[in-house]
């Protein structure tokens, strides 16, 4: 695990540089691939993407081995580590959560994404059992000789009850408590806006991670706001379908292509995506 | 497998219709499900497409029981028949393809792609091999009580010996064998240009598949010169990583996100396409 670990801790400090994390999410190899060829330092999967690509709704429908085994696939197609989302950790148990996590680190990832939201979407674990799972994620981190980057997403925003200042003040509570559990970095699904922005990092005084959406600032404007990761969530997922589906009736409605030909690559590029880069070589275009 | 033989019965007659049959080609289960909402009535995989998004090159590195796998993932998620492309069918004994196709049969698929071209990329199969393939396959389904609809590729236009017009000869020589052998469709790769096209077309007098590329006429003029089967190829794998690669441009170059938000589709559709439609029932959005 030599290697898996040097890249654990190379991901943990592109938390901590001048720079915000920009993280993609892919959902296969050919997207992850993609994202590292145009220069991204890392790549995350998106649970979202990934599922459905495999056919399952996003959540833990999905045997987790399969998802094991997509997050392999494109673990061993990067040079760059590799985040992995594993929804609630498919667990109720921290010991169910951490074996899912053994999982994902003997695919190759070297970050994990963990949310508070049961599964079944009624609303949110209790605190104290989300900051035993990080404390068992990282112990297993730990036991694997891997120091596991924990980015902890809290679902308070949406989920906690009262109002909204009140769902505020709890996530940045829960926030806290993960911080201080150790995870590496703090996601409060939702935040948007620079001033909640603003507030939340200044409340936090660790990491952040802020989502890809209608309305978040632009990056140097995160910069600013003390913003240390901005992910893409499923948005690079939403647009390609988003593609398809304009490219369809295209060739419908007008009985055209340039929808599917404008901007394409080429099929020796799209087969260099299943190959990994070599490690200490050039790009491979 | 009634319903699969109803389903390859239905496939058969779009490819004698009044209209071309447009056949998008997909990689995964979304994909493919975004061209079923989009109104498409049959959907194919691409073989580039559905290799590389699984880490695997196009050709047959892929073991075909992955292949299978993506395939039954792909069918089950469809209501819409589903033909499934085997390069040059994983072996090169007719025994071996007709294998081959029953694991596809048995996935789902109720339409076939073969090709004539070694998957080593080193030329041709001699026409009497592909054509005791293509007679082994038909009758494979005969076998599953499933009337597979074989849509034959030659790769003689690229790859046969001599001038471009012997070439082009050699390409009616195999599509005409293939069609005699049972195949119902041609796809002759590399066919363009309205007067290539309306000649090989006139030449076969059974459908021809021509496929999506930079020059292809639109399609009411590919109905004039009495194209059949107009498919997209791995054009729609091409244009996704295209996005892709241009949505890391603009979030590196200028920080901003409108490549990923820009005509983009949302969680809940996203989430719609990992189930099935219900058959009689209308499009899930």
């Amino acid at each position: 695990m030599g290697s898996q670990a040097a890249k654990a801790e190379a991901f943990r400090r592109l938390h901590h540089g001048p720079h915000v994390l920009v993280l993609p999410n892919a959902w296969d190899v050919p997207s992850a691939r993609v994202f590292e060829e145009a220069g991204f330092p890392a790549v995350a999967t998106s649970s979202a993407g990934l599922m459905v690509s495999l056919g399952f709704p996003d959540g833990e429908e999905m045997p987790r081995r399969e998802l094991a085994a997509a997050v392999g696939r494109i673990a061993r197609s990067l040079v760059v580590p590799l985040s992995a989302d594993v929804v609630a950790g498919f667990g109720r148990t921290a010991r169910g959560v951490a074996s899912t996590v053994r999982m994902m680190l003997e695919a190759g990832a070297v970050g994990i994404n963990l949310e508070d939201r049961h599964p079944s979407g009624q609303g949110l674990y209790p605190m104290a059992t989300q900051v035993r799972k990080i404390t068992a994620i990282q112990r297993m981190g730990e036991s694997l000789g891997v120091p596991l980057v924990i980015n902890a997403r809290t679902d308070a925003l949406r989920l906690a009850p009262g109002s909204e200042e009140d769902r505020f003040r709890e996530a940045i509570r829960r926030a806290t408590a993960y911080r201080d559990a150790g995870a590496d970095c703090v996601y409060p699904m939702g935040l948007n806006g620079a001033e909640s922005i603003g507030r939340f990092v200044g409340a936090l005084q660790c990491p952040v991670n802020v989502m890809v959406r209608t309305g978040l600032p632009p990056i140097p404007e995160l910069e600013k706001l003390g913003v240390k990761r901005v992910s893409f969530g499923p948005s690079a997922s939403y647009a390609a379908m988003g593609l398809l589906k304009r490219a369809s009736l295209e060739v419908i409605g007008r009985g055209t292509y340039d929808a599917l030909l404008e901007g394409a690559i080429t099929h020796e590029e799209l087969n260099l995506l299943a190959v990994p880069r070599r490690p200490e070589g050039p790009p491979a275009h």
